[in-house]
């Protein structure tokens, strides 16, 4: 019980401002339309989840700015960065919802709200980049910024998260800093090569040597493995991998990727298993919206067909290329390009299992 | 394009009031809690939302408090009608965010909530009253009405909205009045009587000629039978059925369950098929907002135990119970008690069908 | 009650068939890999989905085969399309599940399913067949027809569908035959084309005679006015109208596309409702399978990283194009280019709205 | 790549049993009803799912039997209990599906159904004794055990599932010889003790002192706090809770109770954050099964009525009891009901603390 005097439910939620902030521009107009109420609903709907997103994201930035993340915080990280997937899950479903107002409908006050647009929603955008969304990997509009639609003031607040670290950034840097990549004598990226170099043998050999295989199937199969050969000899040239970073074709530091690779091949050691469970949840996190941006976008397709967005857009076909690009994450979905089978993973020497272990070992059983 | 000056987004939304309305108490009280944040953001969308289905059931009920309710409105409120159900499908899936917030989270601030509750929902209360929910559906809390809980204002609100014409009212009178009830010489009830009878006669003779049947097995199917006999001859004894409805087993009028059967069984009939997608319409309705009850007592068991809740009830017991009692539809549910099957549905004669059909008749095969 | 013999759960359901089917290639290959049970049920799942969908769409296609198609028979179709719809977005749903199956895990099973693919389901291309996907609208694989991927009788059996009227031929042809195109002296096309113009030149006027817009805005908007001026041109002129469908650019024949913009425009009156939402759940149908196909491709993307599938294909990149070309009824989504606001539509002459509604004029009010 | 032979789509998923398994009772009765290949299909996905899920639980079983359970495999049996959560809440959403036909459709073959019912299905009844469900919770048809319902062989295997050590029992051992209760010198439920007395004596104070509560708000607060303590009274009086396990009043033996609860309480310390999360999945896929029955059961009232189920069941009356009933974990619900705030816990000593952590304590920050 608290000593605090007692607390009411519409004044603790401010009902009075929320419920009284729904104006209809067709009204101002002089034709109230009845959707038009949906539509702003939605996107208020939008608006209050933004903002849990942020307070969720904040907190998570929060743990990865410090100098040192330790496992407690991690776990309750993995928490929150969970929320916001299934929060993400909540947004889309809300397109649903969207879709029950007609194309009809939406021309019926759509003139009215020109030229607002989601584009101008700021939360949005400081969502983007603080998750580490690239400025390089925004389309422009008419040849301008997508800073351009901004006002005075949410501008400046939008370009200051460009320059804060991003959750992007601040995971390269954890990452990096993994302390199991050389454990004493053991160094994973010598035995992960050798246990590719095995497997790529054997491979090969099997197929010089199967005499089932046709002329052609087996050229075609050579042809193949040919790539993966390759794609494996890029991985392990430092170099050229930093020289695709350089050319944006990754986005992952070395040492990052490095250890993203150790902590899923070794998930099941209990100090990688909540690591393990981030990697997987930013990728989540990147399905999410990039789903959510491409149901909006099938969703714009059938409300204004070809027509440019209220935003000045090109309106559906924006919005698909915009799903594709903006994806933050794409080195981890990429990363399981170099997965190897568990009976080829080389086994942890007992001292570094060990010290991937809890303290206490008398088990429960 | 519109003559009328620019419409910026976070002007057209009112950002300022929607996103400063967010105090957490527990910052009040000096320890503020992460969680409470969300808390707050699910209880303000669900408001959103609540006022988004009160003006879609407004309009409804507009359309229905009309002497005459023509079929081209109809066909738009079982558009309105339907934006609902996915709306109640939206707020269930807000249960599935809200548990990413674990009892311990929220035994962090909840004390600073007394005694707010979301029984304390005007909206929510003012919505169960227009579909038509009974006021003694409702489970007292401390011998005290619901209406107890709401500050002047509030009370006087809601009891308004006890006295207009619920949505189950005005359907039932629209029911009521069904034409086809009675067309010419053609008499709804007494073919159906008929066919019943003819039903049953059938199945009481198979059970009595069947010789595979032991001799309980066919006593059992006697009885069973026995009881369905008597289900009918309740159904066609309009005092008794009257009788019923006054001890408050039943809610539609006499005439309105007439309709409501003729409806469900001859909806392939052009004139009938909105009127049989408005009905089936009406149950989801009941069934997602059960659901989203139900769902919530679970929540609240795992949220709170066995303890009460904020708001002074017997917490996830009192959600629970409050799931059954809740519908406003239950005789459109209970109403496939009544269905035969269409081998058995008389025919309608041809001037029937005629009058139940478009005038344009050329087809456009 | 029945009068046949007695009915078991297990054997109704062949239980012994579908219980006893799953055998894992990993475990006749001596190492058994718990997850490759998951991989089989949900592709099984999958099956007995596709085998309904069938079973719903061939029932679509045997109404719209007929010559007459009657309004009763239009009611049924619908639900047969919604049901499709809650069919994929379950499908949609599949995913989630099957995405607790980690990249680690599918490769530890990966290697025996080659060259088994997705590709391969029969029923699923003669899903794409029945709908109306184009043949050329399917990307080579290696060069090759997506034919040459299945087995002899399979391979017929696909080929026979892509000849069979597909839906969207028989619904164009359904379309096209739209009675009230043209009704006693009311000329719809006329009447658009003239409720077209005169709003094109209040918009103009508006443009040219703002004071308040800067030059600039002023050229951007007469600029963007072109392009819709350009459009409609696009659309009056039925032999340029031809000629992009010659060149692939729209499928609908010009007398549909003009039948589905009345529809779409007219919905209101009764015997276009049912229309209406036929054409909706069309484009509802297209939504959810691209959806699909593209959430597909992201959890794609995620499993094998940039390896090419076990149909040999670019993996996750090939699905997500083909996600893009999949869509059959494009044209009804473009239709939206050519709403006009409610309070520009002519209305209908008094009796072309008679022959539009019911012959019982009574009404139940 | 593999050296075996190649794997086609078709055999590997075995279609031509799958697909070949759908018999309609309404063909072989001569009047084929189309909705009834929907009903065959929903239930052989269920037993589809069915398979899967016993799948999964028959891994956790095997974990938890061992005598050991090392914290590496928890990890996986966490994934595999998250798998089943995933695959409930796909099976809920298949009741939307089921939903697209209506009881008229369902009138028109539900009689050749008969005595066949899903209350057969032994995968299900399976799924339940292995989970721990209580014979006792089930609710007798016609005063006969639910076994009556299975033929031979059926019936014993389901009988012989009642015998294995259920998911809940092994779960209470499991949670029972948590080495934690009592570590060195510091003894849990001492220090949980007198957290909990301190806390209730300064709540009793607050209301004792405050100046501002009338006489009846005291007095009211008072019975309340009165409550607390009593429910706190019975939880430290050993042989009391005992008594309430035999008679049925609590199932958790005393001492996994307190394993619990340590569990949730100190959730963040890396050796107990896996825990956490199993116990809290327990929970989930109790909610989630419950949510699933009564959605069922609100189906059946709908598609039934008042009438008896096919199987001779009240129907959905039966249906609606059960899902209250069915919960095995309801004793981690409850638990909340003991959570003390964050502010009132115990801090660990730091050799408990240190037990609880890593061996490696560089951390990667």
């Amino acid at each position: 019980m608290s000593d605090t005097k007692p607390v009411y439910y519409s004044e603790y939620l401010q009902l009075d401002r929320l419920l009284g902030a729904q104006t209809l521009e067709s009204e101002k107009a002089g034709q109230p339309v009845h959707d038009e109420h949906l539509f702003i609903i939605v996107h208020q709907a939008y608006e209050l989840w933004f903002r849990q997103i942020l307070w969720d994201v904040d907190a998570v930035l929060a743990v990865f700015r410090a100098e040192q993340v330790d496992e407690r915080s991690l776990g309750h990280t993995v928490s929150l960065l969970h929320r916001v997937v299934e929060i993400q899950r909540l947004l889309i479903r809300h397109i649903d919802v969207l879709e029950t107002m007609t194309p009809l409908d939406f021309l019926d006050f759509r003139e009215h709200l020109t030229p607002a647009s989601g584009f101008q929603s700021v939360q949005f955008r400081l969502i983007e980049n603080k998750l580490g969304m690239l400025p390089d990997s925004r389309i422009p509009i008419n040849q301008a910024s997508y800073l351009a639609r901004f006002r005075d003031g949410e501008r400046e607040q939008i370009e200051a998260s460009e320059d804060q670290p991003s959750l992007f950034a601040l995971v390269d840097r954890w990452l990096a800093r993994t302390p199991f990549l050389q454990f004493g004598d053991w160094d994973f990226w010598r035995e992960y090569k050798q246990a590719v170099e095995k497997m790529l043998a054997r491979e090969r050999a099997l197929i010089q040597t199967n005499e089932m295989l046709t002329r052609p199937h087996r050229d075609a199969l050579l042809k193949r493995f040919g790539g993966t050969m390759e794609t494996f000899e890029a991985l392990f040239d430092r170099d050229r991998y930093e020289g695709m970073v350089d050319a944006g074709e990754h986005r992952l530091s070395y040492e990052a990727l490095l250890a993203a690779l150790l902590i899923n091949l070794y998930r099941d050691e209990p100090i990688l298993q909540l690591p393990f469970r981030f990697l997987t949840t930013l990728m989540d996190l990147d399905e999410q919206f990039t789903t959510w941006r491409y149901r909006h976008a099938l969703m714009a397709h059938r409300m204004i067909g070809a027509k440019v967005g209220t935003g000045g857009t090109a309106g559906s076909d924006y919005l698909r290329e915009t799903a594709e690009k903006s994806k933050v994450f794409t080195d981890l979905f990429a990363l399981s390009t170099f997965y190897i089978p568990r009976s080829d993973l080389p086994d942890l020497p007992p001292d570094v299992a060990r010290h991937m272990s809890f303290q206490f070992t008398g088990g429960n059983g």
